[in-house]
């Protein structure tokens, strides 16, 4: 049983969503800091994607409607200038999860042109969901998206993140994580969603494991932290459960003059390094590239070179 | 006692350093695959620095001397399109190291124009090393340069990584770790140097905590995988020991919608982080987050804007 119930005090539903980021939007509900909200939070699709879903329905999703966050929660006695902290008490996917290749979507968008769609079905006890029967990729839920209103009267798109947060996709963010967002208006007014089951650094082909999600957070205002001017986090010990063997990784590099295309380089190296030797095919390696591997900067220094690494856990693989 | 002298059947010394990846500088000897050799390598500025350096010495640092690497070896049997298997079977940093900040050189050179020098007390016994009394780094001794020389006649420097390998500067390729170069000329040519004690993904000032290293390697010669373009990497099981407490990781993000700016704000915020919160000067925590802080590629598709974290482990704080 999941100990959301025990935690929540207040809901925000599903039908509590929103698709911009505006301070001029009603809160649905009032919180005092040290208090504890369940939000139940529709897939990034909106509903769009279901777990009968094939890949014939992506050119049809509307993209108007992807990306809603659930909120907005007005926290008492946060102002401009203060910082929400906000903890991950607890993460409940549902049974099911999507992964697509939206053509012009992703950091290789202009190589992977055609459609794919992956629906995961996801055991909450084991803790991992298996891709194509013989690779296990572990499940570590996350919001996608956690933010804070911005201070102008702007109406901003849920897609890219900004200073207050909204759509991070930052995979540490799971349970025991604590993320500090800037406040930009009065009463913090904030929102999340965009439930993950599981999502490497990079989020390469632009989805991870997408799920609805069941998230219960608990809300603090910080005064007197100048230093949080953009979001900030904290990891707890053992954050990363061992549910897959451990064997090390294998990791590819991408070298270039330029950052991106260094990124892209290290993706690709990865892409082609799954195909020859997992006899997966090219949309595949993609897809497990973005919900299990990561992308990490190694040196940012060595001018005029940039490198890029991408790791894989060997664990994964039967 | 090392290892080392189980291992070594033949050695490449201190005098052996040249300054250029080039396939014209006489190898220094030949092996067979499956053959181990020890590299002597001096520290990366050619000696220039030492134990008792000050500050001062930075501005007379000639820069026409640093980054040597030492061999060339060539591999009986590499040929170009090959790929040089090298495992690092053993790794021993002297007693003490350096990290400085070099004006002109480093991610955020521009704001960082005063030199920094930190003397580092390396116990290797201990697997630690103090900074500033009360700040613990883990040490996990890498080469940071590791190549193999190029295919044209090009005199290439020593200072950005290439397709064949050289100065990756990436943290990963300590004890146990395998890296896989694509060869580029005939017998492969591999020379390394630039020994590290310790360094975050990214070596953001530009130094790691520097060192002289005497390096075991094994070499194999592996025919037909094609998919190895640019250098790949294995990293063993248990790869990172736990020399520090495990209290988790506090992080910065930076967002930007540049990806490059994105990495700086991500430093500047954890720099920002460390002043406010930890007592140390900016050139210090500079120094800091380049020997034990990582970046991470958090999202790079939630356009126009890129996600950088940049992690820490808590656990370096008494």
């Amino acid at each position: 049983m999941s100990p959301t119930s025990q935690y929540a005090s207040v809901h925000v539903r599903r039908d509590h969503a929103h698709l911009k980021w505006s301070k001029n939007i009603e809160p649905v509900l009032t919180v005092s800091p040290g208090e504890t909200v369940t939000f139940d939070a529709v897939d990034s699709s909106n509903g769009q994607l279901g777990k009968t879903s094939e890949t014939s329905i992506i050119p049809s999703v509307d993209f108007s409607l992807v990306n809603p966050v659930f909120g907005p929660v007005y926290v008492r006695d946060a102002q401009p200038g203060d910082v929400l902290k906000v903890e991950v008490l607890d993460l409940e996917t549902a049974d099911w999860g999507w992964s697509a290749i939206i053509p012009g979507f992703g950091l290789l968008a202009d190589e992977f042109t055609d459609p794919a769609l992956n629906i995961w079905s996801l055991d909450k006890e084991k803790g991992y969901t298996l891709f194509k029967d013989n690779i296990c990729v572990p499940m570590r839920p996350f919001l996608g998206c956690m933010g804070v209103a911005p201070a102008s009267d702007d109406e901003l798109s849920t897609v890219p993140p900004t200073v207050g947060g909204g759509n991070m996709d930052c995979r540490e963010l799971s349970v025991g994580s604590v993320v500090y967002l800037p406040v930009q208006a009065t009463g913090a007014l904030f929102s999340c969603g965009d439930g993950h089951a599981a999502q490497g650094h990079g989020e390469v082909c632009g989805s991870a494991i997408e799920t609805p999600l069941k998230a219960t957070l608990r809300f603090e205002v910080c005064k007197n932290q100048p230093w949080v001017t953009s979001p900030q986090y904290q990891i707890p010990p053992g954050a990363q459960p061992q549910v897959i063997p451990d064997r090390g990784q294998y990791a590819t590099m991408g070298i270039d003059s330029d950052l991106l295309e260094a990124t892209k380089k290290a993706l690709r190296n990865l892409i082609q390094w799954l195909v020859a030797t997992k006899g997966l095919n090219r949309n595949e390696a993609y897809i497990l590239a973005s919900v299990v591997a990561d992308l990490h900067i190694a040196e940012a220094v060595n001018m005029p070179n940039y490198e890029v690494a991408m790791s894989i856990p060997l664990g994964i693989f039967a």
